[in-house]
């Protein structure tokens, strides 16, 4: 593309710099930041740069968090003795979504994945461990996406805990609730299928 | 939404004011740039402050520009008695990419559109009427799409010129180059048969 201005250039190359935003995507988000009242802008700009300068991880979950200790691991009447581990800040938001979960977690910061170059030492593997010695954690709940990567970041980690007295464990895979058994792939039904559980313990779960 | 930081929050909802962009795409980005090295963000923040202060709009063709008088106006080699009125600066573009057109532009900011609340006095038909009257341009050639707010704006154009000695034109509408007949529209083919030219002009234009 041929910019009549370098400002605008350099604005719309640094914006097609994010994901799935191409440059054509880019030149339309900065023209419409440049019809808007100047306000909008700063206030973009702002939020972006005092995010990226003031934003902390919780010393204890690594969640992203405003304070040294986030809300969660500071809140007296969660469980200490659970901590379901997650990749990121997403899993967290869905997971508290649901109401069903009162132990801690415990934020990856992402999966093993060679293709990516990222190992174990990139995640925070070692601060779990640390967290398992120390004897006051139960039980771990992996509740990492259901891929290649996933199961092997959940494997490295089974294998760092083991010789300590924990429990693991994982979320359930199976039908979801609401779908229709006939377009279900065959892996999640097999697997829902051979988890069976009890007709009396799935009325619980409301 | 329920984020654990206040930082995050703002900053996701600052993102989620760009046309397209949903409050879980805004999330995706933001937590793309806390991944990448701070500059990163920094030079985003930089580039949209930079464009929002620093941004001029040629003061001849209005389009977007660096300094007073934008590049296509203050080249000597352009035909001055030619004016191609566009609505924005990606049409400019689009034209430019051609390398077919000689003459200078007219960039009108939007079209006239009730529904969006946009009026003849938002537009720069003021500044296209004065240009008319100074008697420098022969002919206007209207490149607005060709919708219903297109088709008024250039008919409102129209009516203002009327009086004055100033030849107006369309661009030309008709089945895209490589464009196969049996797949076009009836509105297009129709144009396209009455709006024929002799078969000696079309092997000029390459």
């Amino acid at each position: 593309m041929d910019f009549s201005s370098k400002l605008l250039e350099n604005a719309v190359y640094e914006m097609s710099q994010l994901p799935g935003i191409g440059k054509r995507t880019a030149l339309r988000l900065v023209l419409h930041l440049l019809k808007q009242p100047k306000e909008q802008t700063e206030r973009l700009s702002n939020a972006l740069l005092n995010l990226r300068s003031e934003i902390k991880f919780c010393e204890n979950c690594h969640n992203i968090s405003d304070v040294a200790v986030c809300e969660i691991c500071a809140n007296p009447k969660r469980d200490r003795s659970l901590v379901c581990v997650v990749e990121d800040i997403r899993d967290v938001m869905a997971i508290e979504n649901t109401s069903q979960y009162k132990g801690l977690y415990h934020v990856l910061g992402g999966k093993i994945s060679p293709m990516e170059g990222i190992g174990p030492q990139d995640l925070t593997i070692g601060s779990l461990v640390d967290k398992a010695r120390k004897g006051e954690v139960k039980e771990f709940i992996f509740a990492l996406s259901s891929t290649m990567e996933g199961d092997t970041t959940n494997f490295y980690i089974y294998k760092q805990l083991k010789g300590l007295d924990i429990n693991t464990s994982t979320i359930a895979r199976g039908i979801a609730v609401g779908d229709e058994l006939e377009y279900a792939d065959e892996v999640t039904l097999g697997r829902s299928i051979l988890n069976r559980i009890p007709f009396e313990g799935s009325l619980k779960a409301n």
